[in-house]
C-alpha cells in the first residue's frame, strides 16, 4: 500500500509538468531518441535530461542506450496507476449517489423482483 | 490551451500527495469541515492548513466559512480534466494500435462490406 502510495506521488508529480507531459504525449505515438524529443523544446539538452531523469523514476518511460543513442519508451502500466486510482474515486461518487437514491425510493427498492 | 495546461500542472501537482489524496478520498463521501479532515491525519492544524491550500488553489477542493468553522467540499469537475487527459493519451495508443493493424491487414480492410 506504501509502495502503491509512492508509485502515485512519483506519477503524478512527473506529470505536473508540460514538457513532461508533452513527452508521455509524444511517446504515445511510439519509442523516440532524447534527441528528438529535445528538439521539440525550446530548452538545452542538459535542462531537458533533467526532464527524462523525472519521468525515469517516475516509471513512466524506460530508456535504453545503443551505440550514443538513448531512445525513450513510455510504460503504459504506469500510467494505469493513475487511472486505477481515479476509477476507484469515481466509484465512490457512484455508489453515495446510488445509496442516496436507494434512500430516496426507500429500501424495498433495492432487490425488485 | 496554456489555461488547460495550467489547470493540469496544479491539479497533477496537488494529486502528488498521499495527504491530499486521502482528502481527496475522504471528500467523495462528502463535504467536511478542515477539523474532521484534520482529525484523520497525525500533523499539526496549520501544517494540514497547507495542504487544504493547495488543494483549494488546485481548483480540486471548495472550502467556505460558516462561523467558526471552514467546510471542504470536492469539486469533481476538476479530476475530470485529469481523466481528459489519460483519456486523451489513451485515445492516441488505440489509434496507433488500429493503424498498425490495418497496415497488417491492408488498406482493402479499411472498409469491409
Amino acid at each position: 500500500m506504501a509502495h502503491h502510495s509512492t508509485a502515485l506521488d512519483g506519477v503524478f508529480l512527473a506529470l505536473a509538468d508540460p514538457t513532461r507531459r508533452a513527452v508521455v504525449h509524444r511517446l504515445g505515438h511510439g519509442p523516440a531518441s532524447v534527441g528528438d524529443l529535445a528538439r521539440d523544446t525550446t530548452m538545452t539538452l542538459p535542462s531537458f535530461l533533467k526532464h527524462v531523469r523525472v519521468l525515469e523514476s517516475s516509471g513512466l518511460i524506460h530508456t535504453r542506450k545503443t551505440g550514443r543513442v538513448r531512445t525513450c519508451e513510455l510504460n503504459r502500466e504506469r500510467l494505469a496507476v493513475v487511472e486505477d486510482w481515479l476509477a476507484r474515486q469515481r466509484r465512490l461518487w457512484t455508489g453515495r449517489t446510488d445509496r442516496l437514491e436507494q434512500f430516496v425510493t426507500g429500501p424495498e427498492e433495492k432487490n425488485p423482483t
